[in-house]
């Protein structure tokens, strides 16, 4: 399979790396279609705020460049970008000056069955609690053993994705999407200040919603909130849009508001 | 450097690596004096318990022989292991049936100054702080970026260590130690069921302290018990016991009870 390292063809990295001692690194995955990174700007922009957060030089110009190349090798399918703090001596101190690694890795797009998307999944209660951490919140970084621990709940098909509260009870998202609800034509989803990965797809609904003049709120949501919803769903940047038919004994229909997002969604992928 | 993956040498690891992806996996910081490992018995013990957690397959007497091969090798220093749940597919999900992957890294003993143990450390007061995950609390996994962020709150050589609480406020553990006090003759030290690392010299000095017949508490604390303590001091399992000079405006002088584990520590130590 397709794979660069500092844009250089290569399968394999210095054992050495930070991204794999500390998980001291961030991460994109791009939907690829006709040689083109699908939302590369929303991608791009989230990985710039990723670097200043955890203090990680990026060239953003010829990691631009990169990306584009790479997606043009691969044709179609799923671009991993990784960025590490590269070679670590032994200690967390990071190095001064830092050098950026990036690894860009190639597959093709996930086999998810036509159904998730047309008649909607059901969502699995994870038990696995999401943790506060402000410093790390909304970033798409290495460190994702709740996202390990919370997937390996179910194995059964009957779930698509998982349901992921915080420690509080609050409706986060899901294990690899993010959540959606409409209640009376307002379209909601939660605030991401304290845990939760801000999702590029979640970024680009809230802003096309807003275009379309429909009410869009960011903030917190507990379960009562979810349960009460009219309509609800999943998206993230590599399925789109998957509304969501059940949670647990609650059902909901395919609603029609979902499905106008869900269409906007496809436009998007299909770049 | 010596390194070796599931056995042979090897300098280099797939890309596809869980470890690196989500740092899904855990490691072990151990030192190593005359070909032997030391306080191996207690490293294997908390791998054994972090592979109960995460769901990773261990095979224990071969993954000792390989310790204590690859000691022997390395002669003096520190070897690193580092255990991955191997290559993945995209997706949190983890594979089934799962593939432990075995990293050893070997390395020179950390080069710390000699009066960091005569003398004493000043500790840094992070305001990172320790998000509470009990799914993942007291393993020595490899989502670590708490700790490289505190580490990058300080440059300077003055502070040898830096202090972290959680975001309740609660006195810890250091970034790459754990933290001990004494208060009326009793050993106290935080309980790590929320977050933290339970380190193995924590563990080694709190069964020593035990056996010489002193008090020893494994609770909740806070900064103001920590600044009303008599002694203060840091542990791991490399450089031992650094007793505790100074935090902020609050000093310390280096106590006897210290002094007392710091030699138990250094014997363990120069096995």
């Amino acid at each position: 399979m397709l794979s660069w390292i500092d844009g250089r063809p290569a399968e394999l990295l210095s054992v050495r790396d930070r991204g794999l001692a500390y998980g001291d690194g961030l991460f994109e995955t791009i939907a690829v279609s006709g040689g083109r990174p699908a939302l590369l700007e929303r991608h791009l922009a989230r990985l710039a705020e990723g670097c200043v957060r955890l203090q990680l030089p990026l060239e953003a110009t010829s990691l631009r460049n990169e990306l584009l190349a790479f997606s043009q090798q691969l044709g179609e399918g799923v671009a991993k970008l990784i960025l590490t703090r590269g070679d670590g001596l032994r200690g967390y101190a990071p190095p001064q000056p830092a050098m950026t690694r990036r690894l860009l890795l190639g597959g093709p797009k996930p086999a998810y069955p036509s159904q998730h998307a047309e008649q909607g999944v059901h969502l699995f209660p994870c038990a696995t609690r999401l943790a506060e951490q402000p410093l790390l919140a909304g970033l798409k970084h290495l460190n994702r053993l709740e996202q390990v621990l919370a997937r390996g709940e179910w194995q059964d098909d009957e779930h698509a994705e998982g349901l992921m509260l915080d420690a509080a009870g609050r409706v986060i998202e899901g294990v690899f999407s993010n959540l959606f609800l409409f209640k009376d034509g307002t379209l909601l989803t939660a605030d991401l200040s304290r845990c939760g990965v801000a999702g590029v797809m979640r970024a680009e609904l809230l802003a096309q919603a807003a275009t379309l003049g429909m009410a869009c709120e960011v903030r917190d949501l507990d379960l009562a909130e979810l349960l009460g919803a009219d309509e609800v769903f999943m998206c993230n940047s590599l399925y789109g849009v998957w509304p969501v038919r059940r949670l647990r004994d609650r059902d909901w229909p395919v609603g029609p508001l979902t499905r106008k997002l869900q269409a906007i969604a496809r436009d998007l992928l299909d770049c």
